[in-house]
């Protein structure tokens, strides 16, 4: 009995977030040890679903790095990367569509869609979701790059169709450009965009560490755009951590009203961010 | 953190629960100790609002005896009952109604409002919910019993149009007669009457006992209506617990899937019923 | 025959208005004598269902000091007023939300039944329509008034549902502050705000008297708000007047197009004013 | 002050008719005196639009006889009649189609709009309203008739489409074949055949004559339909009656409530068969 | 084979114009030798119809001249113009409305059902659609003219109402004053304010003459507003093709984004427009 | 003029087509040459968007197998086939899904995206679109075969809101098992099973053929389902047309009024067929 009453209590501890959340869209990075460990997967999927059958209005965006580097091997191609960006010539970029639209995007919606909710899955092609152009990098690098792409623009109505029909949308990040080429995106950069898009409630990036690390390496859980803006100049934040803080960077400019970076490795992480009291991360602050 | 993985997935638990009652009907009975003891009077509305949150129509119906012989006495009037029925003459039937719709309904739309939800409060008068006529008792008691009433009919559009609102119904048993009259009725059976006009789900009985006892004084925890009626027939089942056990009769008659009776006094016993694997108390099967 | 014709004139004479109101919203603050007279009642009743079939959305907010005083009475508990206002207790509070909510309500909602209308009963706490505070008086009174409040904000969301699924609102004078506290209201304020929120295209105060007497005693039959400044600087108007006065000027200064105080022990004193061409009493200018 | 409260009374006696009515169609025959007289003329325009105010339906069915005649004649073609029907060759059905559509259609259309309703005019052929064929008459008159047709099929979607917008349909009798040939229909069995089609609770036929005289010429205020074809059969209800009684029993037979008979030189003719306790005329039972 | 490819690559040719007006109000006014040569007519129907289906929402305005000339004279009255407008007498103006609105206007109604489409034939008054007021003529011929109007406003709602039902309006130039009284307008300069008040895509005027001719007569394809104004300062564009100019005008002023005056005496000139790359006639820019 | 006069023409020859086919759900099998050659890819493309211009609901179901075989090749694995079925062990399924969902599938969307028409792609997955089973195959083939499945049940929810939408589906025939298993299916039979279960208007399927080829190898423009099953009795009919044969059969038997096998190296094939009188290729009749 006393388990049962601990039960209904925490149900009911989540009650204020379920309130401040409904009806409200949430964007989710998911990437990582969350998209390869079998029980993290699951427990991805019945947080999704969960968090639809609340009210919720969840927007999942994905990766696929290590798939994609698995396929190019097979076909007996060497992945190769310049300042951590994947040098995308043609038959790369077939790859990378391939696998991350036909295999790593239909294993999520499969995924959720075990656990009960319904998800349909989207590059950036379908609906004319995202109109990419080349990537503009600061560095020199842009032309060896090849079809590496940013985000031009978003038409975000085959979501809001989706959504409406109460179906989750799972997103590739592949974008087509004006000039009809297919383009790869920094699926972090994705999900920035989208969720300004969408004028997205949050943004929530899963990832591979607990968070973003500030000065002595003291874990940082909440920080201001201006802290951000430091911690870069500063270097301390550097390398794979500059697009998801790029993301949220874009994101908040674009009228979300908070964003996190949180650790996929934890059981749940995203029911625990979004439903109990203290979170985990780091939240930064429009 | 071992505490929040717990919290993650006493959540997810609910989930097959979340998912197999939304968009459905839920009636609850509410009365006895979970409507005195201020800590149980907060769960319930906590429990109530979540309901509502994670997609479930709850219904509330309550009674309030006590209050009313509370009042009663205050002006000098004795309450007497015939086979524990209340007489309800003119001026009974006035006190009855005033405490009821205008005292015991309001505290708990004012309990739910609190928790966040948006209750309104109804008597069966208002948008013609109940109609009622003289109870036909089996004994020859009808007469002396003044305006004590049964549910003649129910029509439900004004709570099609609250829960379409999302608003949550709280329903006090006072009928109206094709006569004109006010009529008293049992909360147990306008209950089971609105539970089957709204073709609910679930009917959910609170009261102040574990459930029901058969031979033995066994708790039953799943009993079919056949059961049920042999309990009533040997007088196993009697008194107090025979307006509630009828309720569930009529209630899964006019198509109500499941009957619960259940014990009021364990915290959070709506949550528990609905969105945890064993329930509690005593279901009555269609 | 001749009487046939003349009926079929007079429904054509208030073709006129009839169109002019159509769609339109009407708050009626209802009290006095047409609240206790049998044949006023009934006429009351009819009158607000003619309104509601010929495409008015009439709003019915009442009072009920002298059913309080009596009940208070039989509870041997004597009603003491403050400049005109009633002294409001913990235990007055909870009979005055008893008599108004549970009866008085009631009564009028189950009158405007019978007439062939589907009312539904509100008190501030339904819906969260009332959000409430303690009166700001000018005099020193305040704090010996008890819980005598005023309105802070009217959430009219429960309003719009009823009257899109065309039932009638009938509200009773109660709110409820964020103190969680239950608050006594002078009807004829809360007709005024209600009307305000709702942008009504009238606010009618149904009284004993005939209109506003202006200098002179003479029966004003229009003023504009100057006027009525005027009046009560010369305090011409004053007591029992002046909150069904200031009631006015807070519809009209909400975006109300006319208030009109009139005699609502004239019969059919509604219908009168709205569909016929002379009006009665006085009407006061936005 | 006395005239005044007779006047609120006969609006209130007009409620449990307007109630009883409430978002049905009644479909009206508008022809004979109370289409030429000024005053019956503004008398049936305001009847129709204070129907339309207090949610009722009406469509106008119009004849124009005399108007047809009067243009003949001025274009020197004398009108002949065979059994009552009008000869109508080529030349005589671009007349009838002028004069019914073009000038006795936009005067009764004119005329609501001047009273504060919005009418739209149709013939037969506008949204295919009306498939004609050609008339299959009992006698052998048929072929020398020419271009006299009887209503196949109606189409009701625009007549719905312009009330759901708030217009009210006014249409002349004139059909259109399935060969492409305009016919002129007699407009008593267009009001039937409309009526038929559109379920109405009512069919009215304003004509020039107290309703239908029985035997002894004595009138009937009530008949069955079986009462109706014993008169026929008698050659009691003969000639110009014929078509009227034929249109109320297609109207009946296809589902319409009741048909009416009623005299169009009676000031507000209209409101007082609908709105008043009596009635007048004939009324046929379904 | 040969002409079945063809035949698809045509088809293929016109869905860019298709696209691009997918959704627009074109409206057309429809006269000249179109509205007489049977071919002629029949391909104008078949255009209009085929707009529809593809997606456009066509309105015809038209007028009717010669068909009133020809029915004056039937009547012997001889037609009078000053300065090219036609002086309207009371009975001329009842000749007008009768032509147009019964003949002239269900005659086109009639043709585009044959092909498949539903139209629905108006005149200013049906639907309150046209207010007009007397023409102020820049000469001082004003009060000889008569029941001569012109367009004071348009109240589209009947033509969203039958467009959104799928209805294709076909509008008589005839309007109702203020004064109550019918008055004859120049069907050009009623299609103007029609494409005014629906802001529409396009105003094309069907007519009997190529196009717009400048100085040395050469047929201009294109004119800007400023081209159109000198044209006809230099009194190069005058007499009948004034009105149309004026009409282009009005419409251009209203928000309409081209019109064009086409010839009416080439095969489906309407789809050559709208379908074709080249268009035809001459096109007036915004 | 003339090509010009032509022009209308033929569009106005394809208005029958488009008034019958309007609001209907067309199902088109895409595949072989038409979706390699580059003229053939862009004209199916036009066609589709022009269909789904002129009011039809165009669903496109598409293979892969030289694209799939290619890709295995690469991946060093060689195709294996029974009786003209794919062996589809785990790691074929793999590449199968891969290939179809996210190669030969988006570049389907982006080639009608290219055309201005908006698609979006789906496999059996997104949205639980198709469920399917092994394939019970009347041979012994079954175990052999791997992951090769059938429709067991098609959901039309994600299907009826994309279109809703004006969205283009764009089908890839993999499938899900209530065993969580990816089931590769024949193109030609979800085309089939998708076009019963939105009881499509027609199924269209594009092969490399003219049609079907009857007795002493006449190609038949018409046949029966009789016919066919006499054809298919006769060994007529085998090898690779079998399952585009039985696809119609299955979506004739589930209510599609007709089946169509036409030749899709035909220029504009689909329009052919669909806008002009004689259609191309075999069509079976329910």
């Amino acid at each position: 009995m006393k388990k049962k009453t601990d039960q209904a209590k925490i149900l009911v501890e989540a009650l204020p977030y379920i309130r401040a959340f409904y009806g409200k869209t949430i964007v989710i990075k998911y990437g990582g040890k969350a998209m390869v460990d079998t029980r993290l997967k699951e427990q991805f999927a019945e947080d999704v679903v969960l968090m639809k059958y609340v009210g919720i209005n969840p927007v999942v965006v994905h990766g696929g790095g290590p798939q994609i580097d698995r396929m190019m091997r097979r076909l007996s191609k060497e992945p190769t990367f310049v300042e951590g960006i994947r040098v995308t010539d043609a038959e790369t970029m077939e790859i990378v569509e391939m696998v991350l639209g036909g295999s790593v995007n239909k294993e999520i919606v499969s995924l959720i869609n075990r656990q009960g909710g319904k998800a349909v899955g989207l590059t950036g092609k379908d609906g004319k979701l995202i109109t990419a152009c080349p990537l503009q990098s600061g560095s020199g690098a842009g032309t060896e790059l090849g079809q590496v792409g940013q985000v031009e623009s978003v038409d975000p109505h085959i979501l809001s169709s989706l959504q409406e029909a109460r179906f989750i949308p799972v997103i590739s990040p592949v974008g087509v450009g004006r000039d009809g080429n297919t383009y790869n995106i920094n699926a972090d950069l994705v999900a920035g965009a989208i969720a300004a898009a969408l004028k997205a409630e949050k943004l929530i990036i899963l990832t591979d560490i607990a968070g973003i690390y500030g000065e002595k390496r003291r874990l940082m859980s909440t920080l201001s755009r201006k802290d951000l803006q430091r911690l870069i100049r500063l270097k301390i934040i550097q390398e794979g951590m500059l697009p998801k803080v790029q993301s949220c960077l874009t994101a908040l400019e674009g009228g979300v009203s908070k964003a996190h970076i949180i650790d996929g490795r934890t059981h749940h992480a995203l029911l625990l961010e979004l439903l109990t009291e203290k979170g985990i991360g780091t939240e930064i602050l429009a």
